[in-house]
């Protein structure tokens, strides 16, 4: 065991999560879409950080059963009443207009209106998320009391977009390790000003790919930010050989608000980042959830289609759609704090450096008990609860390294955390008594 | 996938329940046994309704480790006092007299006419069941206020019975299929005036047969009425090759009262059989008890003996002898109500459907979800229960369709009902998406 | 099956819990430790009841990683007081010396003293056990009272002891059976006065064995009786090559408190001493704790240790290290009792029966039940509750008897006693009904 590989503390900075919020709120202004400017802008916010490899795929291209739709871009809207007043302003929230919407100019009454308004009347005060990619409409949304106070009189609506020929644009970043295989970590990057979902997990990607830059890593390390589903299948299209490389996998979404942590398993149930993951969470002190595979979601329903059935898990901190704030106006830069990204971000770190660092133990002094307390291994055992802890992770270690079982497998059998276990088996090894062997 | 198949409302009409409960009534009042004229009554009368064979096997066959019992029947009984007055008759209830009893005409003392008096102390209203078959015995059963108000005297006793040469008699019916691969229907036909135990299940299995006439199915259907024990023995005795046709089996019975419902499974555990009752159970709205496997019970003791061990289970309301009108004269017509033999129809022909409609599934757009909105295929998912249940059930479908899945394993994994499954399924395979082919 | 073997009842007089107590009571006075005189002293009252052979290894000799310590030995110690009182005393408690205590004479004040006085704080009446076998130390033990009534003076310490070079003694006794398959007990001898941590153990597993001479067994039963630790890997560095002879096990300890039972399962964590004690002691009546495997307690550690990874599990009362008596002067003997005693030796040696009696069952009439009633072999089933678990267990029996299911399996699965199942078994035998034959 290589005891120079990195700890996932190496990955993560002290002001982790005030780094991972200052992006955020970098790109949280952006009107993102599954195409257009916006997604390019954001992208290039994140090539500040990494040497992010920009890709477009032209309108019409085939992925899959899908065709890569037309581009979108919008450059103003409002409605009007009778004074010239500008009662919705897009210039106040990108949400005010449904993504994709069609150009519009016309004057028409509240009655015609009415059929492309779309209000929470159940949270009165906040502009709900609609979209219609693949249907042509238009629609405004605002938040119900501007609806109530609409005088019954003619508007001029105007939204200025454009539905062209052009391109999907998505980013990806590869970090190379000392092997082919991939470690796969993906955020969408389609929704506008929404900031936990998901300007925090595309913030959160880019940070640490950043910290691991400098760092040598037994697996590669590929970071994908694509618009949701369209980005993922296009990307999978685009790289279907490669997609045998993927040993693990994680889709990050929903990362800065207060709840959770959830984790939901891969299509595989339990694969390694499964292990890893729920390993990791049960030893972080938190109240995590974790759910078994179900076939709705984000990206991961592609990653886990059963013609790729990659081991691709997702990481969030509350449940989507099981809060208020979800697609709404509420998910704003006061809903994330950096405390949670931060938490999230070294969450997710120590999961890979169970990955990284997972390794097979054999006891060299299988016979008995090797004598431990000659070799000074043994700490003092009355009152310190670490020393202690450290002493069962030794004897633990020692019964179960019979070939057939990994530092994380008897992470797993002893209750203990990864970090202890692996930590303590370096012990063993300096002192002759163990060899292990990084799982592959 | 073949639409033309049939669904499990096929099997049952509106009045279903109607219909079984005027059946049961007619069987209720003759006075059966495990052999004689109250079984060939009771078979004559279900041949009205269904091309039953009758079959008659002679006093003395041996049938594995049994034989044959002579024929028993009885015309009259009754015990009159001194003054000439029936105290008990048969006439009145045919539980009066304890089945298999011996004829008798004797004046005799009360005290010696106690030892032949069975009641039941603690349900003193209630005339008890009981049977001597292979002891050669006579008794009477009575209330325990009858038992109460006997006069020190002398008493006739006349039981008008015989037990002679002749046969065990028992029905069965075949409906063919496609295959000659069967599903075994069983009820016990050897009680008397029990209306739940089991005119009902007699009269349900029954109109079920009667319903299946005019339907195409893949499997032959066996229903068998047969006597408990000696009955079942004897048609595996006969039948003993033929016995590795039957792919699924349920014995039926007490499926008239409100208790339950009750599925105890095969001694194999989770059989097809197993599974697709346990499923229809769970989405019924219910509170299911479901038992393992104990070689205790009903007919299920023969079929799942260890040189058999048939996939057969059994169907009942109440748990058996876990109620007090458990062998009693309050298991009478009024116990049983025609709602609880419909919904107990019902949830077997739903069991039936799983049964024959189940398939293997194969995405046949393996890689990443087909796009299902420019299809249509997308219900309406805000507020709408079923559309979002529909949704559910294609990504499911979609995402355990590679070969290793049925629509029962989707079914169940995807805790969503057979029923919304099946036609999802056949959506999806209208639109190219799904190649389904029923599992064996 | 061999109905002339023994059952547990014969392992077990009806008052074995008195007699392990008058054992226990004869050999806790002795001055125990890991090697010395007290060792010697107590294997030779122990020899007055089983033929025991008692083995010497000599200081220094190399056991796998360890090496066999110098012998200890002590005759007197004390603490006086400036007007030569003793005010601690090691004729009183031999617990008063922290065992290996090297030999001192001193004048010394009480600030000094105070440097090698172990005391309980929280127990303050009670004197604590203590040990040093591998780092040279002195150290008195003594109550918290008797460490509050010391004066600020100057005191006359004296430890007679001697840590020369000797041997390590250990006991083993050989109960030949019809096999060389070998079952395991083993008890540890090396404390001092504790009347439950192991006097009990030790005193248990010598009237088991007592018991045992006369009986004819299917196993070899080997007890040893060895210091914790330095003994069994001792014992099993010098019968390596004998340990694949090893087939069932059990370490046996702390029997004779009210609390519990308990039992910790071997490394293997479903063998076959795994299931047995597991189902002896869940019909027991009793409330016990079973565990899993964990690397740290008693000799199991040695025997489970990956090198051997012998199926061997530990018995107790109650969970060692849980109860406030352990390893203090309050573990003596009014702390344990003949009643829990005899239950411990009663749960192992039904324990024993079951191993020793498990058969594979064949049901020679297969084909549907057969017919029980003309045998005579339907017990009364109304109200005779034992009749009604005996035909239960017949029925059992005959439905599992497959050749796959032995009498435990069938026990286990029909939560039945194997008593009950074995006499059941043996009357099927008995009517031609069954075959079994013993599982190896």
């Amino acid at each position: 065991m290589n005891v120079e590989r990195f700890g996932w503390e190496r990955l993560v900075a002290a002001d982790i999560g005030e780094q991972i919020y200052a992006l955020a709120v970098k790109i949280y202004p952006i009107c993102r879409s599954i195409t257009g400017e916006g997604v390019r802008h954001t992208l290039h916010e994140l090539g500040k950080h990494i040497a992010l490899q920009i890709k477009e795929v032209p309108t019409g291209t085939a992925v899959f059963d899908w065709t890569i739709p037309r581009e979108w871009n919008i450059r103003d809207a409002y409605i009007k009443n009778e004074r010239g007043e500008k009662v919705v302003d897009f210039a106040k929230s990108n949400l005010h207009v449904m993504s994709y919407s069609v150009p519009v100019r016309r004057r028409i009454p509240l009655s015609e209106l009415k059929d492309h308004l779309h209000t929470l009347p159940r949270q009165p005060d906040l502009i709900p998320y609609r979209t219609s990619y693949y249907k042509e409409d238009w629609a405004f949304c605002i938040t119900h009391r501007q609806l109530e106070a609409l005088q019954d009189e003619t508007y001029d609506v105007l939204i200025d977009s454009s539905l062209t020929e052009g391109y999907l644009t998505y980013g990806e970043y590869l970090h190379r390790g000392e092997t082919e295989d991939e470690f796969l970590l993906s955020a969408h990057v389609c929704h506008p000003s929404l900031a936990n979902d998901n300007c925090s997990g595309v913030a959160l990607l880019t940070c640490l790919a950043a910290r691991m830059a400098g760092l040598r890593t037994r697996y590669s390390y590929r970071f994908l930010f694509a618009p949701g589903t369209i980005g993922a299948i296009t990307w999978l299209a685009r790289n279907e050989d490669k997609c045998r490389r993927i040993k693990h996998g994680l889709v990050v979404s929903m990362v800065g608000d207060p709840g959770g942590p959830t984790y939901k398993r891969s299509r595989r149930g339990n694969a390694k980042i499964d292990r890893s993951i729920v390993h990791v969470l049960r030893h972080s002190g938190l109240k995590p959830t974790v759910l078994e595979f179900f076939p709705y979601g984000y990206d991961e329903r592609q990653y886990c289609s059963p013609g790729f059935d990659l081991p691709v898990g997702l990481f969030q901190r509350s449940k989507f759609a099981e809060i208020p704030e979800y697609h709404t106006s509420a998910d704003n830069l006061d809903f994330i704090r950096p405390e949670h990204l931060g938490e999230s971000c070294r969450l997710i770190a120590q999961a890979l450096d169970v990955i990284e660092n997972d390794a097979l133990c054999v006891n060299l002094m299988p016979k008995c008990e090797p004598q431990l307390g000659r070799r000074g291994l043994y700490g003092a055992v009355g009152g310190d609860k670490d020393a202690a802890a450290a002493n069962m992770a030794m004897l633990w270690i020692l019964n179960l390294s019979d070939g057939g079982h990994s530092l994380l497998d008897i992470a797993e059998r002893a209750e203990l955390p990864f970090d202890v276990i692996r930590s303590t088996a370096e012990r063993l090894e300096q002192h002759g008594l163990l060899s292990a062997s990084l799982v592959r």
